[in-house]
């Protein structure tokens, strides 16, 4: 089963480093993976996406990375209610003729064309992982020369996880 | 100076790991990292912006890069004319008095609102780093709560990249 989960990291040389030793020498298959800034100075926010078996894997896996030096804090949040999205570039071939019937494609996926070269177009999409898999298969058959993705990132709705953090302290 | 890294990778457990070993044993300085599937099954593109004081210190970290195993192809894309996008979700405070305020920043930035909670907006943005950094310093006097950022993915325009190669291939 997939899990989401969101780590919080010093920004420091190796952190990186010994969050994905954590994963390689359990051999978890990790889906996508993406790092940036975030809303603390020197913090950086990890998000990935794991294939477990069952959901004691997943606590395995929260509590090795939290022992880490230099993560601050490992949440699963694949249960609560969240916004989910991912970003895609697709490069893809056309010509005179079909270029018009893949513009077609784009308005319902809210996807952009961002540069239309002499044969090839590059699509900017943003959406929840399957749906960026359903405009990509749409697309196969025009050719693909091309792929970057973000990988997903996700962000709770509300105040809910500020919440139910705070209960937990409460006890 | 900033360089943009576009590796390609064969989908393994333990790749990971050896890039972001090579990154820490050299002390690079990475601001950001994704990693997610690209258009041939088993290969992942991985995209990574890395501060260097030189040109040497990209090529050498190409160089080791692509003699670790799983790695199949390294390329500094920083002088291509490339499609450069990140995505972040940034989750800021606010109440019914500046709710519509918020709301007038995003059309010019192209962003949106993906959640609205009693007292919290999500806003979802993609664009150059630079763009999303402008917006977030825009809604940093309302209170952020959370930021999510993918680190940035590019793309080179038409087929410029495929022709250099080519070139290099044919002396």
């Amino acid at each position: 089963m997939k899990r989401i989960i969101v780590a919080t990291l010093n920004n420091t040389a190796g952190v990186l480093n010994r969050v994905t030793g954590v994963m390689a020498r359990r051999r978890f298959n990790i889906e996508s993976i993406s790092v940036g800034h975030s809303e603390k100075e020197g913090i950086s926010r990890l998000t990935f996406i794991v294939n477990v078996e069952n959901e004691n894997q997943t606590e395995q896996l929260t509590k090795h990375l939290n022992k880490q030096v230099d993560v601050i804090k490992v949440l699963d949040i694949t249960e609560d209610d969240v916004v989910e999205r991912e970003l895609a570039l697709i490069k893809v071939s056309c010509n005179s003729t079909n270029r018009m019937e893949i513009f077609g494609f784009l308005d319902p996926f809210r996807a952009q064309v961002v540069d239309v070269g002499k044969d090839t177009l590059i699509i900017q999409i943003v959406g929840a992982q399957n749906k960026v898999d359903a405009l990509i298969d749409l697309l196969k058959p025009f050719g693909i020369r091309e792929i970057s993705r973000t990988g997903v990132i996700a962000s709770v709705r509300g105040t809910k996880r500020q919440e139910k953090t705070n209960k937990l302290l409460a006890y």
